[in-house]
């Protein structure tokens, strides 16, 4: 062995137990009982995580301006316990998914601080799309992204149907983010015309309403194509109906929701402004009393992952060019670091989720649905991808102590518990006492199967 | 280490990889690489399962008559793959559940090839119940069970709740056997009172509707207690439905389906009388059309666990007495031994069920249920009850070939695919070649621990 | 033509128009243009509704102490618009169910105000109940009840199924009131072991969880008997439930819900000892929130009827006699003339039905399900049971103004709008100008038909 | 009075009573006892049912190879007892629809057999239609209709919600034929390329997914808007999943079936293509399962009516134009004559519907819905559009005896009971002894108020 990381419980999503975890070559080797010299590592009192997996983030590319963005984003995942992340990559219309991706493979090569790989968008599905697919699916890159709605990212719904059927075909999964254009177009008109601009306006664009039936229709088009389907970000009741509806009529149909519509509600709003703008996510932050049906749904596996939707935004960027009106402000925010202990304060401290699920959430069901076979668990033959989690530790979250990219943080002064105090890439210690232990581009890009669907 | 099992496929509830395990001292001490020169056991080419958990058995005493009966039906459980038993066991009305306890420990001591434990059947819940329910717990059998029918075992709903209380306040758990008494006996009555007395009528004295009325009871009661709730051989969509409503409020509602209603239909009552009896088990069989309603139950979720509902009837026995009358012949057929492979060859490989679905029915979530926390998976540090799973052989099962202590099997001539062909208990080989390995006695009484309702 | 009221709209279940309606021999003769020189009445600005039928209602026989109470609650039915009532008659556990029937025809032969007929209760159904059931139909009566819950007047599973059965064969039709007893006597014996024995107490006794099991419960006996079921005093969602889908399976099932349930709530417990005892009714008032789904149920046919739960209960004698437990406090409330004001105030003021929603629910459909052939329509060939109904005045609901023969009302001080301005019963005046104008007798026994089902 | 019915049996959504009918200047003026020496027709042995309303057809304009044809099937409404028609006119995309309603006025004027009216097809919604909308809605027009498939016809997802929006403020309704496009045009193209053009698979480029899709699209359009919603020729249970859930929330839908979906299925493709061709209507007729889920819904009023969709269509036209193509084939068949038949015989008869209801769905809803506010039941002051109805009677609807335009019948064959014996518009004899009593022209414009959606 190479290392052990011993005296720790290790958790897994089936349940958890005292174990020595032994690690050779970058992956797990043994559990329990490992004898040996090798150099050991004490997890005693700790309990021992798979690095957590996220699958929906939006990473940058480096540029003059902002060279190191993609190494902070991902030096941040490491910090809030994930090891590998999963980033959309926009194919513009009309052009070549493969090209982007070759793109995207040369710009994050040496900069990438955890294992990563990519989903690309669909903006449309011509031929180039056609003939592309299936060789981005060998590439390892068998999960595509459709958006209902913007104007420059939107599929529309024939492309979206063609997209099911080709990437089903080759055992590929869309993901798609489910909003009806026609009512978020006219609800934007509307309120300008009232003049309502401001950002607090920006929720009462995008009503549950629109992301039901998105997501309804959505599950149709997957049906007519006989292809499974992973919804992202799913924000509220209204749309977890028709998953429920369809998971229980035996359709492949997944759902992620995030952090922030777990935690945080529309209340945040109702501030000045400026705070009111660093909640321009979409879909929209939704009412309180949605919490308890996104939990409810995690807990009993309606909802299967959470996933981050990670936007390095930066306020002083919009600042300097004076955007103020909601449908100006790029939406998103900043959330890679802040998942996994987000979801183990207010899941598994508040009662709503087993120890056991919260890992299945956010590291085992994401590495099993989207082909990363060698992540998401702490089971031989895994890559050691290792958090040894304090689960008793307490921090408030801040944006001086955060590494990533952005300028803010959603959660500004939060209190959680559960602190990663150690993570490990395939078996290299990549933080260690709060500090950066890896290498920038020591992540690799993870040529991924294809997502496991039962 | 004491013995390594190479080479295998390990199968766990969360996923499947190739490692060894290695076991010390009766348990699983690692898993993995497993270095050293401890005899070894080739399991490569195979499947290394947890050894199953039946939580839903009817053993019975050995008697002069029959003096190796408790025996032969564990030695058969460990020929099916299972290496943990939970027993009912009666405490007459007005008895002393701890004396029953105390009775049967004494009476199974030297007889068991398995592991094993006991419920205690509650027929009524007065200051004796009450007083003796907190010892039994403590004793290591913290799972009870109710009868909502039948005249020697039936438990009134008043002293039901009484025993979902207090068993909720010791943190145990009441099992309940849903029929509606009052629609039984009065269909039993109609169907005499017009001459309908062979066991083909059986099925038409218990339709659906029973089980799904007293299913919504046990729920209300339970609920209106604050207690969990575990239902027995739930045979029907019917009552899945309200076990889907409890499911979905949060309520802590557990469901148990077994093999007859998942391989067998109602069709099996059309034959010849003496056929017939075979199947004069309650709930009845049901229309072939509930098996996917059931299939999908277990692969989804709503359905928790499969269990024997063995009964070691002799039907020389019933023939001997002139017992021809459906109301008169003893409910219940046998399956300890038969449980494990029928899951694995009508789910894994009839594609209803994942090989870890599979597992996780059989045997970790039972085990997890019902406070066993040594068992029911492979991972470090729980009993070295481990099973070498050959995934592609087949063979009938047959009565001959059985060892339970039953005159038949209901499933004469079925073939099944997936064989055990090797089986140890905390480490020892007890089924090996065909042969038993084990002894007489060798099975432990399990003290369990509190249930995880989680 | 005898009588013509002129100039009125008249108002069906169907639609409302203006109309005069010609009377003769006690009939609706004629309805639109009635030319002749018959005396007329003007209804101007008025509607013309049919008389109220009111199924739900629990009449006194007069005693010494008080010989004018079953005259003064008929007469009240009549000031509150109500021109038929139905009354439940208890006919002792084995007692004879004509017997009592005769009983109470004698009895209340020159008392009643306005029309009448009765439902016997059923306390058992042995010989005695199988042998004059029929009879009872014949003579009248097919409608009967049962109770599930109460000492004296529960009726057990077993035979409130030979009820159904044996209604149902002569196409009677069973109205059950749903509680579940075992719940309920458990709730009230731990309450009171809590020293908890104040009026206030009465509704934690009783939760929706003992009122939807019942529901449930009494829906499936139904089924298996084959039988319609009329559920009484509907009080909640969790009910509700069962009824749509009993519904939605096509089943013949019909519920009942009363003023106090669509307009009372469970903070009426909050006040003083005496003012919560007047609200000790079963099932007890809920929270606000059942509110909208009851008038919510009645709008769109999931609640079919609104019966007042009529007890003339007297507080003098209660506190003559030094109660003050809940559980000695005579159940129910008077509401006999406050039922159609209060609906009409509530539903058609209050926006939740439309004129003849509020029709239907309070004459129409209950005439029509209790086989009151000629009750409860504006349509030719019906009784000229009439009532001239000022939609616009309103008036405070207050004691001294009713007429009641109970010492108060849980409406003290209600204002609502919609006053009843003169009344007719079979063509006579019998309410005009604030003053009685019929007869003490002048009210007819009814011989009912069977229920109509479709 | 001009005229009385008497002696027979008046139906009307509520009630069936006998009565006199009393008519005076072409209104229902009496019901009842009808004194006095005026003409009287006799109806004893039958019933008195109000003229149907059919607000689904699509008449055509006389052309001069076909001068007759609105005349033809009006007269066809007549002899299957339906007085009232409204017939959908298309409002070319960019067109006015006020100048469509001033062509189509005078088109029909001098031609129609029975009362009619129109809702315009709103195939955009720019500023003329933004215009011409309520000038449409104040000259008697207040339903309008959008299709959402069919390239000349289909109105964006854009232009609907603003239709919805405008129309609802003004208080009409859209009506919405609901399939989804992106589908449908992907099962055509994929049929077309594998040859798969005969008319028998028409059926299988629409199956119910299409239907469901946009069935719960349209709702959520609408409900985005406050907006009513009408969706026509709703023909599977998976669309009326969605209707029954609107309904359950509280919101304003009303869905209509026709009677190919509750007695006509698929099986009708499989025959030679020359009469799998006649069944080329849209959406397709469906699998058999299906009509006890439509029979259900009108019953319980998930369905609010039954319309015909009736098309004139002429197989001999398509024939010389060499059409075979299931694509090419103009979508329809004719129903307007054998609508009220099919329904009394398939519901009435068939034990699905009750006499009243029956009456309600082809009569008194729809006409209430679509602001018929003199149409539609037997009321006093209602016209006195009547018919005469033999329920015994019964006849074999054949091409050859009726009197529309098309040159076939889907039923031909098809026995059904119940035959209109006489039929009366505003009080005047128009089908009398199986002859055309009334006249070319004798049919009026009805101006229509606003829907009733209460």
């Amino acid at each position: 062995m190479d290392l052990v990381i011993r005296g720790g419980t290790v958790v897994t999503a089936e349940g958890s137990f005292a174990a020595d975890v032994g690690i050779e070559d970058g992956a797990i080797a043994a559990i329990g009982k490992v004898p040996g010299e090798a150099p050991a590592i004490d997890a005693s009192g700790k309990f021992v995580l798979p690095g957590g997996v996220d699958v929906h983030t939006h990473l940058r590319l480096p540029t003059d301006e902002l060279p190191d963005r993609l190494y902070q984003d991902t030096m941040a995942a490491a910090f809030g316990a994930t090891t590998t992340v999963l980033s959309f990559i926009e194919s513009p219309r009309g052009g070549s998914p493969l090209e982007t991706l070759r793109r995207w493979r040369a710009g994050a090569e040496r900069e990438a601080a955890v294992d990563y790989g990519f989903h690309v968008i669909l903006t449309d599905f011509g031929e180039r799309a056609a003939r592309d697919v299936p060789a981005v699916i060998e590439a390892g890159c068998p999960t595509f992204k459709g958006f209902m709605v913007y104007d420059e990212l939107r599929i529309e719904d024939a492309d979206l149907l063609r997209a099911f059927r080709l990437t089903a075909e080759r055992r590929g999964m869309m993901m798609v983010h489910c909003e009806n254009r026609t009512l978020l177009e006219d609800g934007i008109a509307r309120l300008l015309a009232e003049g309502k601009t401001a950002p607090r306006f920006h929720a009462a664009s995008r009503p549950p309403l629109l992301e039901a039936e998105a997501t309804y229709r959505a599950i149709c088009l997957a049906r007519a194509a006989g292809a499974p389907l992973y919804i992202v970000h799913l924000s509220c009741r209204e749309a977890l109906h028709h998953v429920r509806e369809a998971k229980a009529a035996g359709l492949p149909v997944f759902a992620e929701t995030c952090p922030h519509y777990l935690v945080l509600a529309d209340d945040r709003y109702e501030g000045p402004d400026e705070d009111a703008a660093r909640f321009v996510i979409s879909p929209p932050l939704r009412a309180r009393s949605q919490h308890e049906h996104l939990w409810g749904g995690l807990a009993d596996g309606r909802l299967d992952v959470v996933g981050s939707d990670h936007v390095p935004r930066r306020l002083a960027d919009e600042r300097a060019k004076g955007i103020t009106r909601f449908v100006d402000i790029p939406n998103g925010a900043p959330g890679i670091e802040t998942r996994v202990p987000l979801v183990y304060d207010g899941g598994v401290i508040g009662g709503h989720l087993s120890l056991e699920r919260f890992v299945d959430v956010t590291a085992t069901t994401p590495a099993r649905r989207f082909g990363l076979a060698r992540k998401g668990a702490v089971e031989v033959g895994k890559d050691a991808d290792l958090v040894i989690w304090d689960g008793d530790a307490a921090r408030d979250l801040v944006q001086q102590d955060l590494h990533h990219s952005a300028d803010f943080t959603p959660y500004e002064g939060r209190r959680t518990r559960g602190v990663p105090v150690r993570v490990f890439l395939r078996g290299r210690e990549i933080v260690t006492g709060g500090k950066f232990a890896g290498t920038r581009g020591g992540g690799r890009f993870v040529e991924r199967k294809l997502p496991d669907l039962g």
